[in-house]
């Protein structure tokens, strides 16, 4: 139904919180704002459906409203959340996202850049489906680029990574606050970035994590080697979801009481896995779809000639369940 | 690594095993041909890096070589493989797709088509979440839209949807060549469009299906519905993954021996459920990929003057895992 009269920059404003000049700002990426706020208003003229008059649009007609956002590997379980944060803020205003799959192929990504660039977008967002490190997509490109999730190796570069290790700190703390003292890690391959940043997080409460896979094949046979060594262990940081579900299976098998004898925690907050677990998952959420939109808040701020260089972190959070606490 | 000389037309014909005339109609999107002729030849263009020259593409100067999809709900587990079958076709074709995600949202889907108006895109693609019809994003508009995984009310727009009627009589019919008599169809809610049409097709073999959520703890209840009732069931037909696995794990717990007593089947392929299952899950695959590039292919016809209007069936396959035969 549409609503009785459309709304104004006034409606944003009041939704969002802020003044009448800032929900300007924030929508017409021009002055200096945090992301967060430029995120804020974007997501109220969204709900409101607020669509800005053209004669205001028209003093940047240098702009074509486009922005490009190409994945590294394919469109995957991670860059969804990521583009639908990202689709949220710039749908707000009235951006419109062009998007392009690299698949590993450097060639092929290579090709999307230069037809991005063709089509005279905006800016860019570089995404990809693990986290880690990458070489820059080019040097001296025409337009600003943002990297999400993962991090260009050039430091001038803007980049917003989800805070891994604040992340896994966070289950480590929750473990130890309800009382467990001996614990242990089960994580992905060594080689992995993740597996590495999160079990090197863990190294004053971990003696030695086990590196396997991330799968829960993985966490069932981890949990027999654990039960194994006869180890006295109350707490089990996993490295993801779907080995805290195997583990979690492994030990109620075993006899084991989760979370009584011993609490464990995945890692992801990936519902399918976490919910359906028995009992299901405390879990640690990376807020992708915040990440999204702090992206691209600091793309569109870096198109109205703000850039925010730098590795930014975007924090985690925990989702207590069952897994930890009755 | 670039290759040692650019691909040429003869290139992508030879590997599509096609003739050069049929390579040059399939990227060029003229003439008539079989959408997974057409696919198969952008596929190969892909492969190749092969980049047409531009006197050939300034022929259809009137093109703007980008396409459009707007997804009905918001972007999740069903739309990613078809954004990459699609993207797949039209990127080889060095066509863009302009993303727009209308979250359930009419007048949000209504400004996401003014917009894609305004940019000239050659044609849309409509999809969703849920299989099921939906009315047309528009009438007598100026491009050609093909509906994927969901179907247009209007029967003279072309639609392109999974076989789901083909789909759960191949995990059926799987279970009676394996000599399965004795069948129980457990699904997800009766007033949702993929349940409905999954049990109608089982109605000969099954007497009463079983409604209720599309979840692992629905299927552990079922399970125990099943077994409380005594019932003397050899196989289970389940409408998704989530539900077998939920099935499967209350079957082993209360000693029946999967599939040496009850043979369990699946459906939609999902990997993360159906292989960590134990045993690992028989399951059907709606090849959604496939589908999203009959869509494209299919759009690019139309977009060269050749639509295919009514409701195009994409077929399924059965993939068969321990869960049925050991």
């Amino acid at each position: 139904m549409p609503r009785p009269r459309p709304a104004t920059i006034r409606d944003v404003a009041a939704l969002a919180g802020v003044s009448v000049g800032t929900a300007s700002k924030a929508l017409n990426g021009r002055g200096s704002l945090r992301a967060e706020t430029v995120a804020r208003v974007r997501r109220a003229a969204g709900q409101l459906d607020f669509r800005p008059n053209q004669a205001a649009r028209s003093l940047h007609a240098d702009r074509t409203y486009t922005v490009g956002m190409i994945t590294t590997d394919t469109i995957g379980r991670f860059s969804i959340p990521l583009l639908i944060g990202a689709e949220d803020i710039l749908g707000a205003g009235q951006v419109s996202v062009l998007l392009c799959d690299a698949r590993d192929d450097p060639i092929r990504e290579r090709h999307h850049l230069q037809v991005l660039l063709s089509r005279r977008v905006d800016g860019i967002i570089v995404t990809g489906r693990r986290a880690g490190t990458r070489a820059p997509v080019g040097t001296g490109l025409p337009v600003p680029v943002v990297y999400a999730f993962i991090s260009s190796t050039e430091p001038g570069d803007c980049s917003v990574v989800p805070d891994e290790t604040g992340g896994i700190r966070l289950a480590a703390d929750h473990l130890r606050s309800t009382g467990r003292t001996r614990l242990v890690h089960v994580t992905g391959p060594a080689h992995h970035h993740s597996a590495r940043v999160r079990a090197e997080a863990l190294t004053d409460l971990v003696a030695e994590p086990l590196f396997g896979e991330w799968s829960e094949a993985w966490g069932r046979r981890a949990a027999g080697l654990l039960l194994a060594r006869g180890l006295d262990l109350d707490g089990v940081v996993c490295g993801n979801d779907q080995i805290a579900r195997g583990m979690t299976e492994a030990l109620r098998e075993a006899g084991r009481d989760v979370p009584r004898e011993v609490a464990v925690t995945g890692f992801d907050n990936w519902d399918v896995i976490a919910e359906a677990s028995r009992p299901p998952l405390t879990s640690v959420d990376m807020d992708l779809e915040g990440l999204g939109r702090a992206a691209a808040g600091l793309l569109l701020e870096a198109v109205a000639g703000n850039p925010a260089p730098g590795v930014h972190r975007h924090p985690s959070r925990l989702i207590i369940r069952d897994s930890t606490v009755r």
